[in-house]
């Protein structure tokens, strides 16, 4: 039986350069698909289109309109395909509305240098940290799972009287468990829920507008993590005037930093 | 008498969505110019195209091949045009070379939720910190006021034994001096040193593969700034095959948010 991640990011080619897939209703949110599927189906086409020994780099998706459901088209164009490194632009449409644009970076990695300067936070083991309970909740949040180890959302009758920290920690995980791969990690990147509503205490409209994630563990490091949570570890720094921001880490089980990713928000009120 | 960023962002409308300019010689960086006034050339074409009431929140760029000197060529495509929120996506070419991609996001912000989680950091007043002596480095370093405050980068004749802080804390302003707009503003998000070189201390092939910058300062609260120096605080989490990456905050002299900024940027060896 194949993961319900893997059926979400089924494509099939239709032109050169044409890929065609079908909005997953398995990872439905309040308006449209989970925006991590998007991401995610967007960078498939991108390594569909360059399946030598590329791997990702770099994402930004920007969320034009929310996807209905049914049938979708992603259009991949390389920009520049350089010797080590490519530029992939991508486009998602669905009957004639641009639903997000995209750009990647594909790159033949070789061993450098190497120095990692920032350090994973001392958390308890993921074991050690209760699943929230997630059922009855929308889809998107049931393919998921999240221990919270600071910093879960709790919404309230009223806004806080003073905006709380926008910081979270928690262990998150496909479910059922899925092996890590750039895949699954970019989804990864927008389960965060968003941090206007961490802050003010109440849920308002919002949506993700762009969010671009930074790969640094290879398919190599990726695989040793197998189907193990990844640490999450997301901040905002300011909330105006219709927008604020997000900023969070990915970490591997074993402390290795796996991806860096920022989004901007659009909210009302 | 004109600024050398205006002259080096002049654009002229050829074709609709067509914007003609010419990589500026008074920034030219080793090879092309920097990749900052590449950044607000796309931005301002963006914007000649958008001439209403939005204004920049989120910029991505990706830089496929050095600008050589002469005519380039930049196509602004509207991927979609909702009533506060435009997603654009932008094309800088040069002899049939694709030099750049990037997309936008512009947006009509309107008074909602405001707070500032971030805080600058405690810092001496820009007068109280001696500019870098930039006389005779590359054009591109003569068009800007370094006043380091932490971190500054002092190439060494062998790489540190083991590698020092990521970390740079300056004052930045453009010279000579110019009141300061979203077209400066993402210029000055890529004036931070390439990191790798702080960190091992010695200077290798590298380059900024992709930005993105969030503008959180609207037109009105950049123009209370003037050309007052910016505070810029930069960092980096990890340097791994082949790529390094670098975040940084752009604070106004008042203690305000005006920019985040992070980018990817590759190094050889």
């Amino acid at each position: 039986m194949s993961h319900p991640f893997d059926d979400a990011l089924a494509l099939s080619r239709d032109a050169e350069g044409v890929y065609r897939g079908l909005a997953p209703q398995a990872y439905w949110n309040m308006v449209g698909p989970f925006g991590g599927t998007t991401a995610a189906a967007l960078l498939r086409a991108a390594l569909l289109e360059h399946d030598d020994a590329v791997e990702p780099v770099a994402l930004t998706v920007n969320y034009c309109a929310p996807l209905v459901q049914g049938a979708y088209a992603i259009t991949v164009r390389t920009a520049r395909a350089g010797r080590s490194v490519r530029h992939v632009s991508l486009e998602m449409q669905q009957e004639g509305v641009i639903a997000a644009t995209a750009t990647a970076v594909l790159a033949a990695r070789r061993d450098t240098f190497s120095h990692q300067a920032a350090q994973m936070p001392d958390v308890p083991a993921p074991e050690q940290v209760p699943a929230s309970n997630v059922r009855g909740w929308l889809p998107w949040l049931q393919r998921y799972e999240f221990r919270f180890v600071r910093g879960e959302m709790r919404p309230q009758p009223q806004p806080y009287d003073t905006p709380r920290s926008a910081h979270s920690t928690l262990w998150i995980a496909d479910t059922p468990p899925r092996a890590l791969d750039h895949l699954s990690l970019a989804a990864l990147c927008d389960v965060f829920f968003v941090r206007v509503f961490q802050v003010r205490g109440t849920l308002v409209p919002a949506g993700t507008v762009t969010m671009t994630v930074h790969f640094h563990g290879t398919t190599a490091e990726l695989a040793e993590q197998g189907s193990a949570p990844v640490l999450g570890v997301v901040d905002a720094h300011t909330f105006t005037r219709n927008f604020g921001d997000q900023i969070a880490q990915l970490w591997s089980r074993n402390g290795r930093l796996l991806a860096t990713t920022t989004q901007l928000t659009w909210f009302k009120e």
